[in-house]
């Protein structure tokens, strides 16, 4: 499982009773799936021994080269390590790699990443025409329409209201559309699932603003409208307006980045991505939806029959195992952690369920505290690989009871023309030599 | 409160009726504080009205240059917007600025932050020789002295133990250090309090690497050694190892970066900052504490009588207001948030209370959801300010119990020859102008 390859450098040695303490490991489903109680702290103390490959009876305490060379520079703003150079966004498809004019995207690295937030520098981004460059001194935000009081806000003024910070993912519509394909595609877990991400956002309550410009009760929508060259709009239902959306202006502590939406975002948490509308100018209370190319060409589900499902907003609950996951090998028989995120548009998650034998067994995997509200949920259940043919599964339940369906479910409700809001169940399948593979199973 | 200076470039209109909700707004302390219920979603949308500079009259909705302008990059590792450059850590005191070889270290910009996650490039640090180069392939954690099996973990092995996430604080011990001198120095939230920063941390617990090598019953304390050139040690109570302990090898879901201990490093929530030692290289389990340079004539507490109090890990509960704060002014009299942080080495913040009358009276500010044990944690406050003279100061209460003392309080306690563990109350001065200033009241 190691993305450097074999790091098993130090000699082989006699481990001695180091492993025999596995013994007290409680298979739980098939495939050799172990208690998640090894993550509890009483639980994992007396059933620890995931003796592997680099561990070793240490004989010596070398000194090495780093600890005698005195040297090295802070930075006022710092970057990762050297050694970390290949955990990197990724471009969508074959477009010009890093150019972002006309529709792009650039994909999470979610198999190299852990716990519940995204950092900044490796959030996922999509852009419909480019990343604008935009002065926050000269940007204003503008609320008119169906209100009592057209108002028009400064990056300052909004920063005078009072403020609200919550952990929420995004998602893009289009993530894990691939899929819907007839047969598997060859990708790994940041091609086929990487334009999701978490951060903690902190912003304005629109409740707030909605309130200083005075709602007239006939709107009951409202058109949210981006500032960059494809002026990318969206009408959002009022009462969604109402309860948790927010005009986002930090992400993880500083301000938004440009190509996250500079110096604003509208957050509407649990909805598809591009309706967290960035570089946010303008919002028009309306009547009615305002069928905006971003929401009847591109967005909405084609069903078969010829049927459209248009307006489709709240992204259903779906998981990903990324750990183990193609690209990753296995190094050889024994324990791992099978690591995973987990979420849903509808609320908290409820449980994960992993299967090890393509979906034949299945057992509740541990969930990472804190388990908020629409954002990613860290899974994780402890494996002892037998060097076999094995195909690993996940399953989310959310709070609404709703449970992550099978590919065939899936496609047995939609058909195949639809890529959007694609969220069955991935299988990776791991063969004798350790090699992980996207498989239908 | 701009840090752009003033931002209020529209001409001057009519509000209409926008100013007229701010009646119902609750004073519920002297100087103007407002009910925290402005927070709660329906307190907030009947209670709004923040008519401020930079809030204007929608007239007409201006196309900017950059929505003309289809261009931009993507990039594999993003950066912050070209206007935020001046939201940089700066170092500490006279030091070469970034040159990092003996003691250093480099404060957050905890005033222009939000929300309780630092990102990753804005986390402070403290060095006491350089930052090492490490790396990752050849790193070896070593577990020895009195164990059953001595033990060398590579970083790959480590990665498939059963992993856990949590967010914490890391403080330094010497953090808000300048508030124990008999007049008070001229600084800002940055400079005075920049040593602290709260990242999700991602590792093993090390309950479990301890079972891996058998604890000897004789075993009370651990050593924790640093690979760095000043070989930073620290001497750990089993108890804790075995509590909350973590060898943590990613932070805020990517690696942990050089300057922060890559590519590991012992985290101990709610110790003394540097006993989360950094690059960590070995853990030696011994009967009694070590008595290393880093906890004998550093990182204890100097009090009057010649007395030192040693091994006092724990970092007691504090809170200070990061906006507003020295360096930024007001911008005119009217409704302002104010927004701080607090934290507690106990456990969870119960409460934070603020003051804009230096003391003599308080009411409650709201916390930011999810209030995390050991977290830093978001609290803001409503306030109309009246252009006046004002004094603002916060207090948290701990889980515990616990209420940070006033300075007074403190230096009773303690005498003024030590400067760590400084938790007392800070107090900004806001003047008829709109400047702040740090002051003793």
């Amino acid at each position: 499982m190691s993305k450097r390859g074999d790091l098993d450098k130090l000699p082989a040695q006699d481990l001695g009773s180091v492993n025999t303490m596995s013994g007290d490991h409680e298979v739980v489903a098939g495939g050799g799936l172990l208690h998640r109680r090894i993550f509890l702290q009483g639980g994992g103390l007396a059933a620890a021994a995931f003796a592997a490959p680099g561990i070793a009876r240490a004989e010596t305490l070398d000194v090495p080269a780093w600890t005698k060379n005195p040297e090295g520079y802070f930075s006022g703003y710092g970057a990762p390590s050297r050694f970390e150079a290949d955990v990197q966004r990724g471009p969508i498809g074959d477009q010009n790699p890093l150019y972002a004019s006309g529709p792009g995207g650039i994909r999470a690295p979610i198999h190299a990443l852990e716990g519940m937030i995204t950092p900044n520098g490796l959030h996922f981004e999509i852009t419909h025409n480019g990343i604008p460059d935009i002065d926050p001194d000269a940007h204003r935000l503008v609320i008119h329409g169906l209100v009592e009081r057209p108002l028009s806000f400064s990056l300052d003024a909004l920063s005078r209201y009072p403020m609200t910070s919550r952990v929420t993912f995004v998602e893009c519509a289009g993530n894990s559309g691939a899929l819907v394909r007839p047969t598997a595609v060859p990708g790994n877990a940041q091609t086929l699932h990487g334009l999701v991400s978490c951060a903690e956002w902190t912003g304005v309550s629109l409740a707030v603003l909605l309130a200083e410009a005075g709602v007239d009760p006939k709107a009951k929508w409202l058109l949210a409208e981006a500032a960059d060259p494809s002026s990318v709009s969206r009408s959002i239902p009022i009462a969604k307006a109402m309860d948790d959306a927010m005009i986002a202006l930090y992400q993880n502590g500083e301000r938004i980045r440009p190509s996250n939406g500079y110096p604003m975002r509208l957050l509407v948490p649990g909805y598809q991505g591009n309706m967290n509308v960035k570089w946010l100018r303008q919002l028009k209370l309306t009547e009615a939806p305002m069928q905006t190319r971003y929401e009847t060409s591109r967005y909405s589900l084609l069903l078969d029959g010829g049927r459209v499902a248009q307006y489709k907003f709240q992204l259903d609950a779906k998981s990903v195992i990324v750990r183990p996951s193609p690209g990753m090998g296995m190094n050889g028989p024994g324990l791992y952690e099978i690591s995973g995120i987990a979420w849903s548009g509808a609320g908290k998650v409820r449980k994960v369920e992993v299967s090890a034998d393509g979906g034949q067994s299945w057992a509740e995997a541990a969930l990472s505290e804190p388990v908020l509200s629409k954002a990613l949920t860290r899974f994780r259940m402890p494996w002892r690989w037998d060097g076999g043919p094995a195909v690993l599964q996940s399953r989310v339940t959310d709070e609404s009871g709703y449970v992550q369906p099978t590919r065939d479910a899936l496609i047995a409700e939609r058909g195949q023309k639809n890529f959007y809001h694609c969220n069955c169940i991935t299988s990776w399948a791991v063969d004798a030599e350790g090699s992980v593979a996207h498989v239908y199973a």
